[in-house]
């Protein structure tokens, strides 16, 4: 695998906007519970961070993204005051097709982001692949499992980590091509992995099932 | 922020105190969910050392502490044989005042070197806070996870995570303020943590819902 | 505690042997809850790695076995491609007697490799031990909380992991006792953790329940 030029500056800004649509899920879920404002700030930092926090600790990467960067836990912190006694009103702001729109535009981030690290720690392929995934999905995962759930992305038949997977693939693609540049590549994937997620989403496509 | 003078055995102190009663949580809540002596040992464990090893992995701190203090382990391992057997009369001796008022010391223990440990490996403040509260409140939030059900502290709408953060910040606080030697800062927060979560659970305290 | 000599290639062998029998733990579990095939991967690949990943976590041990042999993931990956669709075939040839001998000689292995790699990582003795139930039980207990239960093996009241922990035991005194090599030691321990299980197991043998 030829050496990736990680741009650090471009990693960042794609974790940062991943990270706001990430701590939103986390609000919506934890309401849903009823949890009260512990749990929608814990719910929401874990859906937030819980996935490139795991990359993290699998590659044994540190200091955590988080951990470097305390205004984002500030800000997720202040956007638990400020949001929780708002919560009706967010709700009637914030629509469902807005909510996928921003989920799916994150998961190509996170995943992009994912992939990069990974090469960066120099994991092999298919394993920079799957911290793609990893970081991509495991922040709703843990979210589910906090939330005494069987996390949706793992059962609701819907192509979500699929989407991501193969996004991952284009993104190592790209860069054997050596067609564009790596932002290029990292920039095409990311926006590949939204549309694939919203065009499914929008024609409700189902992986088949044999239940 | 200063350089802070980490007296480690006050904290390996307040850590094995702590320890006892996280083990004892694990203890009542296995016994409630049915589980096995496996169970009850497994939950007692993570009810004891999981808020701080989760700490641990994150600040990359090792060895942890039980891996260095395999007395700690075993002590758990024979409470466990003996306290199974004779857990109806467990019951009926501690009453659920005695759990909460063990509970609350070990929550000010907990978070209170949970800030100290954070601050020695160099973490920025507000981090260090949110490792106190992570210390404090993270072995019941996996107790509660390993036990399937939705974790109390994130849900029932009582200050008890707000108590461990309210704690962490007078920590910081008195270092900052420097009027008291650090052992005096770490016992007054650990016990200003304990009182206040006595004091809101006595008169049954509430977080305002917004449900 | 005396050096001991880990044969790497053994303890290869050993896990390769337990990764495909908790794989199919995975796939039968994540079936059971109605998973899409994204559940399924998941699911098998954490009933697979999770208890060795937890492992080398807690140990600081990088990098992880399935980093360094991401053939196994890509194994697994093309498993659940091909048994997903023939799982209802899959589940009439593989009776459930099949799964539970499968199940107990993984058990013996991982757990014997689990010691083996906390000795390497120079554990206190009962850490090793533990290090080698949690290697046995782990992957089981993460893919039950994924899976949104209470993990099988704290709750059936049947001795699974205290074969294991007995077994590590046997292990640790054979290297003790100095009377067989290494990898007699390995082998002895691994196959009597398998036949106390099995044989515990056939005359359906249950701890003696305090409820």
């Amino acid at each position: 695998m030829k050496h990736v030029p990680v741009h650090v500056s471009l990693i960042t800004i794609i974790e940062i906007m991943a990270i706001l649509v990430g701590a939103l899920s986390g609000f919506v879920e934890a309401r849903r519970k009823r949890m009260d404002i512990v749990g929608v700030f814990t719910v929401a930092f874990i859906a937030a961070f819980g996935g490139g926090t795991l990359r993290d600790i699998l590659l044994d990467k540190r200091p955590l993204f988080w951990v470097m960067h305390q205004e984002y836990v500030i800000l997720i912190f202040v956007l638990t005051l400020v949001a929780t006694p708002l919560m009706r009103t967010v709700k009637q702001i914030i629509s469902e097709r807005v909510i996928v729109v921003a989920d799916a535009v994150g998961l190509g981030l996170f995943a992009v982001a994912g992939v990069a690290q990974a090469q960066a720690a120099h994991m092999p392929i298919f394993i920079a692949s799957m911290m793609g995934v990893i970081t991509g999905i495991f922040g709703g995962v843990l979210r589910d499992i906090v939330c005494n759930e069987v996390p949706m992305v793992l059962r609701d038949g819907k192509p979500y980590a699929i989407c991501a997977f193969f996004g991952t693939w284009l993104y190592i693609g790209l860069q054997y091509a050596d067609l564009v540049s790596d932002d290029a590549a990292l920039w095409t994937s990311a926006a590949f992995i939204a549309i694939l997620r919203l065009v499914t989403w929008k024609f409700d496509l189902h992986l088949r099932s044999h239940h």
